[in-house]
């Protein structure tokens, strides 16, 4: 478990690095700042609509800095997503060369080699700005490392909510034989590991750090902080949902509510189990899933209330874990502090 | 993360205490026998022919004793797994009278009251049996230290190989979440967690030790040990086999394969992913994934080949990690041994 660059790259993260999930329309500036001055590192989620990505990062900038535009040789100590499928390199690499975000996370290419070619196109304009590349397969890690050679490798567990690989593996087992691999090949040295899916307290983000990752990624734990961009009904919908792997499911239907799924042919995401969900298992075709889809998202309620939730609500299967509306600095403060402690009890309940 | 009562329960077990799942048809004496030896816990697969499984019995108790024949008073140091749906609960405690188990793994009841039947009939016979009882949801295991009040509950992770609930967590967010709703209610005291699902090396060990566990089952790795009772194409299929979470899948059609499926109906199994589940997937009928299945059993590969892989070979998402044929004391030893350096390095690199 070597000590890599994650502190070196960003030297005000408090170990054990917190890194807040780039969870598009959800992780807007408010969140990427607050979990900055918590000593984390916040991702502003990528979006298609590069109007508002500019937005988003003006203000994140006015955050940080006082000022909404950047200053020659700036970084921006705060991380942006980026979704392959859905934005054009040449209008997201504009904006990198404009803002420098710390760190870039490319995630959900149509092709494997888009990712070679997106990071060296953003090296070519930031050289501050780190690769993180986002991966659920100890072959496709293998292939990015070589690749890539991105800075980062985010490692994302079957358990995570949202978009990842139709099949996967918990982190219980992909780091662990991602890291073998990795190390094998001697690909290592130069790429920290994040760790990402079902971590959504102290004693998870403890685990993931004796399975040898680097840095802990949370999305769903995030979504029940003030500063995230969330209505209010999908937050109580994340409170109160309990028992994560009996709650939520892996499906393609989710992406196919609002019309034809856009995503890479391998994606599916992870969502509390819907009325939409059980009506797709029944049969019932997608035409009339979608039409009572459109009708919910009619209502006051926007299809998240529970007597008839028809609307995709994203979460991991972390999600009983989270239980209350809290400052994203709590949220951060609270499970880094409770993750030292975890480890040093289970070390001493063994010696 | 209070220090519960698995080291007064089996005082010969080591700590971290390593546990050998009673796989079903694989676990058998030498197996059982050379996980006690190593200071584990090693545990009888549970069958539903009773002469195998007095026979198993009576070998095992050889082996630890001397001689078959199971001494007055004497308790043995071994685990005996149970199947409820399979067996019948009046001969299983029969034998459990005559030859004392440590424990008895309660595991894949039709109904769930039958769990606290058998506890109570278990405990009747033999008051030096601990009940152990295997679930993978927060509801289920509420409600079995609620109605069994067992010894230990084993919270079995959806990456898991081999038969568990379909829908499931892995246990980063599993075993957290079940812990804090058993703190809650005040259930915790007297229960033991043992974690099972994925973890096939000493980080997963490590990491089961933070979320919380008292203890820890391995199946997977254990298939690759020479002790157990497997056929050498099954076990060099899953030392071949990498990527676990890509290369094997949960399925309800592998206890198809021989026949109409006996398991209770909320279950399905973990396997590699084999041409009779390709098939599956490609719609071709039940009948003929039979008659495919039952001539490739007929060849000498018996199915097991990569070539016309037709048989269900049960395996975990660790199972990338399980690539060398040693003896269980070796693997035990050395699993036991890594824990401990990798939590003292996970903590050195926080502090």
């Amino acid at each position: 478990m070597p000590t890599r660059h994650l502190s070196k790259d960003y030297p005000w993260v408090s170990s054990p690095p917190i890194i807040s999930a780039p969870m598009s329309g959800f992780a807007g500036p408010a969140l990427a700042h607050a979990v900055y001055k918590a000593d984390g590192l916040g991702f502003l989620g990528g979006v298609p609509d590069m109007a508002a990505l500019r937005t988003a990062l003006e203000d994140v900038t006015g955050l940080v800095t006082g000022t909404r535009t950047p200053a020659s040789g700036h970084t921006l100590p705060i991380g942006l997503g980026a979704l392959l499928f859905a934005q054009k390199l040449e209008e997201v690499v504009a904006l990198i060369a404009e803002f420098r975000p710390v760190a870039v996370w490319l995630f959900a290419a149509h092709e494997s080699p888009d990712f070679a070619l997106w990071t060296a196109e953003i090296r070519k304009v930031s050289a501050n700005t780190k690769i993180w590349v986002q991966i659920g397969s100890v072959r496709g890690a293998v292939h990015l490392a070589q690749s890539c050679k991105p800075d980062v490798l985010v490692l994302q567990g079957a358990d995570a909510g949202g978009h990842g690989g139709e099949k996967g593996a918990g982190i219980i087992s992909l780091i662990p034989e991602t890291l073998h691999a990795l190390q094998r090949l001697e690909l290592l040295d130069n790429i920290s590991i994040v760790a990402a899916g079902g971590i959504a307290d102290g004693s998870g983000v403890a685990a993931a750090l004796t399975l040898g990752a680097d840095g802990i990624v949370m999305g769903t734990r995030f979504l029940a902080a003030e500063e995230t961009s969330v209505h209010p009904l999908y937050r109580a919908a994340i409170l109160e949902t309990e028992d994560g792997g009996q709650t939520t499911v892996r499906a393609k239907l989710f992406d196919e509510l609002a019309g034809p799924n856009i995503w890479p042919k391998d994606f599916d995401g992870r969502a509390l189990v819907a009325q939409s969900y059980k009506d797709h298992i029944e049969g019932i075709s997608i035409a009339e899933i979608r039409k009572s889809h459109a009708e919910a998202k009619q209502t006051s309620h926007l299809g998240f209330d529970q007597e008839n939730r028809r609307a995709a609500i994203w979460a991991g299967t972390g999600v009983g874990l989270v239980r209350e509306r809290a400052p994203a600095a709590e949220i951060v403060t609270e499970i880094r502090e409770a993750a030292k402690v975890t480890l040093r009890k289970a070390l001493t309940n063994l010696e």
